[in-house]
Formats: C-alpha cells, structure tokens, sequence
C-alpha cells in the first residue's frame, strides 16, 4: 500500500509519522507514506498558495491549481484507487471505512487548511471526502494521520500480534471489556478476581458481559445497527 | 489556558505542537502545552511502564503506577478541571465539546497506548473520556492532538482573524458553504457569478442557501437536533 499526503505545513506530520506503528510499518515495507509539500507545486515566484475568498471574508482559500498540480504530478507516476479530501463536512470515518480503505493499493490524501480549499479541487479532483468527526480543527494534517494510521495499523504484519486489531472495540460491534495489569492490588484498589482464576471459560465470558454492558450504556446506538 | 499531556510516546507529539496555530498560540502566551513523558515516572528502573494483561490476551496494558505518580504530581502543582482519558469507548467529541472545553482553565489528556490502560486508572483517576470518533487508532496522541487543537482555536486571539471561526462547520449548526479563490477561470472551471459581483447581500443569501443545500445532502441530522 501506499499514501501520498499532500500538505501545506509538511512539518506537522513529522512526528506522527516517525514513531510509533506508522514508523514501524514503513520500515518492514508494508506501506510507503509520502508526504508532499503544496508549495512546491505553486507555480508563484514566492511559492503561493493561497488566496483571499471570493465575496469577502474572513480566512485564506487554498488555490485550485497547486493542488491540481499536485495530483496531476502523482496521477502521471501511478494509478490511485482514491483521491481523498480530509473535511469536517465528508462523510464520517469510522471502522468500517478504516478496514475498507485498508484493502486499496494507493491513496492520495489532501490536506486542507486556512479556510478551506478552491470548491473547484473537490469538484473535480477529489473522489472522496472523509471527515474525522464533527468538529473543526485548523488543517486536515491531524485527520490525515488518524486516518493514515487507523487504516495502516489494519495492514496484515503491522501489529506484532495479529489478534490484537480484532479484539479492538467497533470490530466487533462492541466496546472492548476493561483490561488489568500488574499489580493485583494497588493502594487497596484490586483487579476482578475471575481475571485471576486462570480459568479461561469464565474470563471469557466476563470479557463478553462486561463489552455488552459497557456498550449497552454508553453506546445503545452501536447495538441496535443492523 | 493550561494543557498537560501525558504520553508514552511524546515525539509523536513534536510535530503537531511545533507548528501551525498551536505553535502561535503558545508563543503569544495564550496557551501553555506540555507533553510528560510517562517514562519519567515509572519506578521500575527499567522505565518500565506496561505489562501484560491479567487473564491473558494479545496487546500490552499500561500500569496503573506510573499514571498515577504522573497526575499525583501534576495536581500537586495546580488545581485541574478536568482530567480527560482519551478512549475509542469516551464520549464523542464534538464542537459543543470543544466550545466547553476553550473555557476551561487547566485540563490533563491521558493517551493510552498498547492495548488500553488498567481500569483501575479510568475509575479512580479520569474525571472524563473522551472520543475523537468511531474507530481505533494506534495510541491517544493523535487524539490528544486533535482535542488540543480544536480547543485552543477557539481561545480568543488565537485565530488571526476572530471571525474565522464562527463561520466554520457546526458552529452555527450548518456545514460551511463553498469557497473559490483566483483565478476565477482555472482551464474552463468557472467561480459562480454571484461570488464576482460585489453584491453583498446577494452574497451571503448564495452562502447560506448552499451551507443548508448541503447540510440537507450530507448531514440532514445535524438539521433535526434541538
């Protein structure tokens, strides 16, 4: 797999994407992440981007035809199966998108920022629009790492052990159960003695009760789909 | 504003904080972020700060101990509002809680990692859990990231310009209406003619005509609230 981010603030993206499974993925070869600077497509002198929006207002556009550039220049070296536009009004992520966008082969993600971007890039460029939730955050950078990573932690041989993806909460339409470590006792506040028992039958099923429960207040929604 | 973010894996949140508006804000003193590296308070002289999971299971589970010497310590320094555990099963965010959260005075954002935290954390430590959206990403420091960003925005001076927030997504309930920027003709594709006209009221009535066109196509729910 892999994933061209196109981006006005590169640097942003640095961190996530030098630490952690997104790091790790990279280096076995799963995936390849390309991060690339809008302003290198500007055809400005003074490598612009942006502009003020027609009709007035508060905020800077960015420009239709860096991005067109852009996309145009990684269009002609490979074929993409989508071309996503990170914004809070697409359509909402979720696990479902996650594990369907982690079986594509290539994916370009543009990153918004300022006030937006030209509606003519989403018009014609863009094949699809995710939003990472209903509120507003200052560039798609961050949504671009959260989707770049729920999608590539899903990639087979990305988590150390294969089963963990699966036991995470949503995959199975539930909340994951409450997990305990080391010590049994600490400062009088104790782990669930059946998580002690070693009998494997009963903590199984108490993991299920507990993911049951735990959905069925919090998220009585996630149970009634389907 | 105060933000402390404790983390197993503070690089990852280098990038986020060292760039764009977050960094700005912190320069002009409107808000203070500091990442803690969970590390620094285990008492294992390994730095050890997870361990497997009681009753078994794929993923490693962060000890109880070294977050609670972590929040034991930060409290010590200054009162907190809020202690907020970032979760996949949390509450989900939204601008209404981002709006909540700006007015707040000192908050601490837990990131989980690995396969979760012990729960003995959650019950006695987190006074809130919260959730950037329906699907599992690696660790809470993106998630910590988005938080940060979507609150510190909307602290006043923050913004260039204190206009531009109030016209984004969801703070008026509706989804943002297009935007164009030069040129007005990119190879054929044309800016709307209103937008060029210089008519102001002609204007704002296209704007808002389009911001609940489309928040009736994409998001009808976000109409029927309230």
């Amino acid at each position: 797999m892999r994933i061209d981010i196109i981006t006005c603030l590169p640097k942003l993206l640095e961190g996530p994407f030098s630490d952690s499974i997104l790091k790790r993925a990279q280096e076995k070869g799963l995936v390849e992440i390309e991060v690339h600077d809008l302003r290198k497509y500007s055809t400005n002198k003074h490598h612009k981007i942006d502009d003020y929006a027609f009709g007035g207002g508060a905020g800077m556009v960015l420009q239709v035809e860096p991005i067109a550039n852009a996309i145009d220049d990684l269009k002609s070296q490979r074929t993409y199966d989508e071309i996503i536009f990170m914004s809070p009004d697409g359509e909402s992520f979720s696990q479902n998108i996650a594990n369907e966008l982690s079986l594509k082969g290539n994916l370009i993600i543009l990153c918004g920022h300022y006030k937006g971007v030209d509606e003519r890039v989403r018009t014609h460029f863009i094949t699809r629009e995710i939003s990472i939730g209903d509120y507003v955050i200052s560039g798609g950078e961050l949504a671009a790492a959260v989707v770049t990573d729920a999608v590539v932690r899903l990639l087979p041989g990305v988590l150390s052990d294969e089963t963990s993806a699966l036991t995470d909460s949503f995959q199975d339409g539930l909340l994951a159960p409450p997990v305990y470590t080391r010590p049994a006792d600490f400062n009088g506040m104790k782990v669930p003695d059946v998580l002690l028992s070693g009998h494997e039958k009963k903590i199984e099923q108490w993991r299920f009760d507990q993911a049951v429960d735990k959905t069925k207040r919090r998220r009585p929604d996630l149970l009634k789909k389907d």
